[in-house]
């Protein structure tokens, strides 16, 4: 495909809204004079128009000053401009121009978790019924293929569960601190310092960003609507360095995992610590990186690993988009807009979950505790796996306990811990972490 | 979508050849009374013929006896099979079975590596000019989407290398003889047993199955042309329980690798056991798994891992590709045949190769030796990065070195093998094995 025969064919024109960190990577993708990505779809691609908030603003990108604008108008008005790429972030205002383009007729690609978490299936059934296209592959993942291998390649399965490290911040901090023994604190500063965490990394470290993703994979593996606030959130905050320690010594890794599980007509949706087997890959993750373990009926386990943030990963994901509504636009048309079928699953209250947990609390050091503690446990029906008494300090005569269970449920544990606080034998309860023992495959 | 509304719509007929243990599951599938095919793609989607040698066998598979035939020409002729999935495996008939299918206008669904790899880019040539669809994703990586990603979320990278397990017969054996000490034979032995070798196991031990997936991957991935010959293959049944201990002493698993790398104009394109240091994800693929390394430019190494045969994953990928064919045939067209644009890419020779390398071999075991293999090494440049000497025998005077070497041409390697050879105080040369040390990303 030389120049020349690009020149000849329709070109196909993109907004791009917003112009930070992925969306200058966009940019400098779509100027790039090799024309890598014409070449790719066959016809010219051309970037028309940038909506930016300053557009005085020096910048060393190469972006031609005049296509820069404050006016979102100036995209969706422009019959020009077929394919809008949203990377401003955030719910509004990427919402309403992502509405606003589908309503024109434009397709969008958008990195928007968020937007796509709490809205998705109005804009996906907003996209249909205007026969264009909104592809999010750059939503979960950053460059690592995930939404499209559940929207094409995977289709054939019934997916079973999810469960997948979604966010980097964390898995950088998680590790650090079971490497190298640090704290939340000290790991959150560090995370800062390198530019992975933000100075308020609540949206982070509190589960927010992976409760995004999580919905929208969760929707997409089961066809189905599972919104942000359907998913069950705890952070990291409550870890400590000896919950890592214990947990290397029970075999288990920490991670921050996001689990998505269909049983029946429901569906769990949950993002919480977990202990992971050592052996289990999961449990191998670390740094920024990020996966995705998707089990399907027929395939199994499948695992997806790879950088899941940053602006060329991101990019990737959005090109790959971009290409594949572009070469569907220089067609003349294909098939239809992906919709999800409708199932209509009901996720699961939480407390109705069954698995094994992590208790670790502080106890009077003297006979009979254990049994105390035992039958506090027993009464609510929750089996113990293993008791481990750590630290005795003979000053304040009390004793570090780590109990295991075998798999209960979540109402019946909570309801023992609350009793466990009213033990005058207990000194407090410092952490629950739920342990998930998937058969290897 | 209810089936009234199904049947409303035009039907696609398909039309499969082959009904072993793939094809089984791929009619199961089509003829499964819950129609999820059907629903997926929004219209009918109807088994007209099943292509079998012997139409008069006793089946116990659900197929309609009346839809078995010996004869291809009748699926070939017959106007109403739109997409021809091929489950046959081997270079003929199936080969020219795909040939006429395409050149009679139909899309063709196949897991076929020997064709792909052998006259992929003839097939898909054939495919773009009648304007019909060959797809793939069934011949490598069984149910791990692996082909759809490289054709389509990865397409705005410049790939530069794979790395990949994607023999799990092998891998299977491997895993063994690493963690429980067996030889190759009594590896292989079991395999068979287990049926995940065949009687005659070369295709899998000598890395011929490797190798065919490999040119396809390397031609998908560098947008050129990898022939099955053009992958230099080495099998494992050179290794020895003992190699797997010193790669363990050294850090390293053994795995036999399928490695592709673009460097500047040329592709180097290899199958054979490697090094692989233990904390490298492909380190931790265990048994009968696959996974894929792909790096691009701009997502860096993403990792896909899951089972790479068996009938359930390999008819999840036929059924995946062949709702993508449906779709667009029920939509009246898409975007044009995926054809690879034309990079023009020529093999480098192994002989040009540098990595690192492992060598055992069997010496006099007496002062001086050690410095004649140092210096036939050092003449042909090759510097020495660890020497061992292991289990000496006082009886007949020989000691056990393993050799590891810094980076290092192949060619100047085997120079130095050939002279180690002719030197009086080695008894034999054993073992070369090449250690991929990669930066961790």
């Amino acid at each position: 495909m030389t120049r020349d025969t690009l020149h000849g064919a329709d070109e196909i024109g993109v907004g791009l809204m917003g112009l930070g960190v992925v969306g200058g990577g966009v940019a400098a993708t779509l100027l790039d004079p090799a024309q890598h990505v014409a070449r790719t779809v066959g016809r010219p691609v051309s970037l028309k128009r940038v909506l930016v908030r300053q557009p005085d603003k020096e910048r060393q990108m190469g972006v031609p000053p005049g296509i820069l604008t404050a006016d979102p108008t100036l995209l969706l008005n422009d019959p020009s401009i077929q394919v809008v790429v949203e990377v401003i972030g955030g719910e509004e205002p990427a919402s309403s121009y992502i509405r606003q383009s589908l309503s024109r007729g434009k397709s969008v690609v958008t990195a928007n978790k968020e937007v796509m978490a709490k809205e998705g299936q109005e804009l996906l059934t907003l996209a249909a019924a205007r026969g264009v296209d909104l592809l999010f592959e750059a939503s979960v993942g950053g460059g690592i293929p995930i939404v499209g291998p559940l929207m094409k390649d995977l289709l054939a399965n019934d997916i079973r569960s999810i469960q997948a490290i979604i966010n980097g911040t964390t898995n950088y901090m998680l590790t650090r601190m079971a490497r190298d023994g640090m704290d939340f604190d000290e790991a959150l500063k560090e995370a800062q310092g390198l530019g992975f965490a933000e100075a308020d990394p609540a949206n982070d470290v509190e589960g927010i960003d992976a409760g995004y993703k999580l919905a929208v994979l969760a929707s997409l593996a089961f066809h189905t609507q599972v919104r942000a606030e359907d998913v069950h959130r705890e952070g990291i905050s409550g870890l400590r360095a000896r919950d890592f320690r214990y947990a290397h010594e029970l075999g288990y890794a920490i991670k921050l995992l996001a689990i998505a599980r269909r049983e029946g007509g429901q569906v769990q949706a949950r993002v919480h610590p977990c202990f992971v087997p050592q052996e289990h890959m999961l449990a191998k993750v670390d740094g920024v990186f990020n996966a995705v373990e998707v089990e399907g009926d027929l395939t199994g386990k499948i695992l997806f690993h790879g950088r899941g943030a940053g602006r060329e990963p991101t990019t990737s994901a959005i090109i790959g988009d971009l290409v594949e509504v572009a070469k569907k636009l220089g067609a003349g048309g294909g098939p239809a807009p992906f919709f999800p079928p409708g199932n209509s699953l009901t996720v699961a209250p939480m407390s109705e979950l069954v698995t094994r947990y992590y208790i670790r609390l502080g106890a009077a050091d003297r006979p009979g505790v254990l049994a105390q503690i035992a039958r506090v446990l027993g009464d609510q029906d929750v089996s113990i796996a293993s008791v481990i008494q750590k630290d005795s300090n003979p000053g304040s005569q009390t004793a570090e306990l780590v109990v295991t269970t075998h798999p209960a449920r979540e109402k019946a544990v909570q309801e023992s811990l609350q009793r466990m606080r009213g033990l005058q034998v207990v000194r407090q309860v410092d952490n629950l972490v739920r342990v998930e023992d998937w058969p290897s495959d």
